[in-house]
């Protein structure tokens, strides 16, 4: 599969973070991946947003292409597939958590709760150490299905 | 024009604001607007990734739709439609500014100079609080096409 990053228009640096991750469903995946904790297709696809099929294996595979997820048998399970983070997924993780903000205090049904609202600004540098933390004791082996 | 937020997927946060601005184009136009100063059509439109004229158009009224940024005539030229940034896009920054790191330092052939990316991290909010700065004086009337 050809890297999205093939195709850039410019040296800009926030478009080639777009051209990789600048569509409405594949922020959404790596908003399962990184802060849901998903792992297995089946929870992607049951990720709130009705996402299509084809378009979840279309995100999955290039998210993979570009290095943002790896996608192995699961040790536990081995007729299942397993999604990981990478670091580089992880390092979008102020992306997530800033897009997350704005939607929090500009949509006046948000299903936020005002703890995040309040709590996010300040805490966000804490919350992004914590999630990291989350993932580096999986690196470790301790990986999320074991602990279950 | 019916609001993007109306086809709204679920009450996350993430999802709302992708929403709205979760697309390839619309997060460059903000980048013009909000870090470039771009203010006519035409600037838009030789933003350095070659959009579409009817893309541009499309998401200029959308980003109006959704209280992102205003259209009205242009005081030093009545012939000309000038656009001007809002307090809903300027509260975007963080989210443009956090994905312009990201490609800064994931991108091999990045354009941006290299104090960017070393200096991002810390002053990060002073160069909000900057940028802010600059709008603001332009909602005191000294636009920047006055000051050309």
């Amino acid at each position: 599969m050809k890297q999205l990053t093939d195709q850039r228009r410019s040296g800009c640096p926030i478009s080639f973070t777009l051209d990789i991750v600048g569509d409405k469903w594949t922020l959404l995946v790596l908003r399962d991946l990184l802060l849901k904790d998903k792992r297995y297709y089946r929870e992607f696809l049951e990720g709130g947003e009705n996402i299509a099929t084809n378009i979840l294996a279309d995100r999955l595979k290039r998210l993979e292409t570009e290095g943002l997820l790896t996608k192995e048998q699961d040790p536990n399970n081995r007729k299942q597939v397993i999604y990981q983070p990478t670091e580089r997924s992880l390092a979008l993780l102020p992306v997530l958590i800033e897009a997350a903000y704005w939607g929090a205090t500009h949509d006046p049904n948000t299903a936020a709760p005002r703890d995040f609202v309040r709590s996010t600004r300040q805490k966000r540098d804490a919350m992004i150490a914590e999630i990291r933390k989350r993932f580096s004791s999986i690196r470790r082996g301790t990986a999320r299905q074991t602990s279950k």
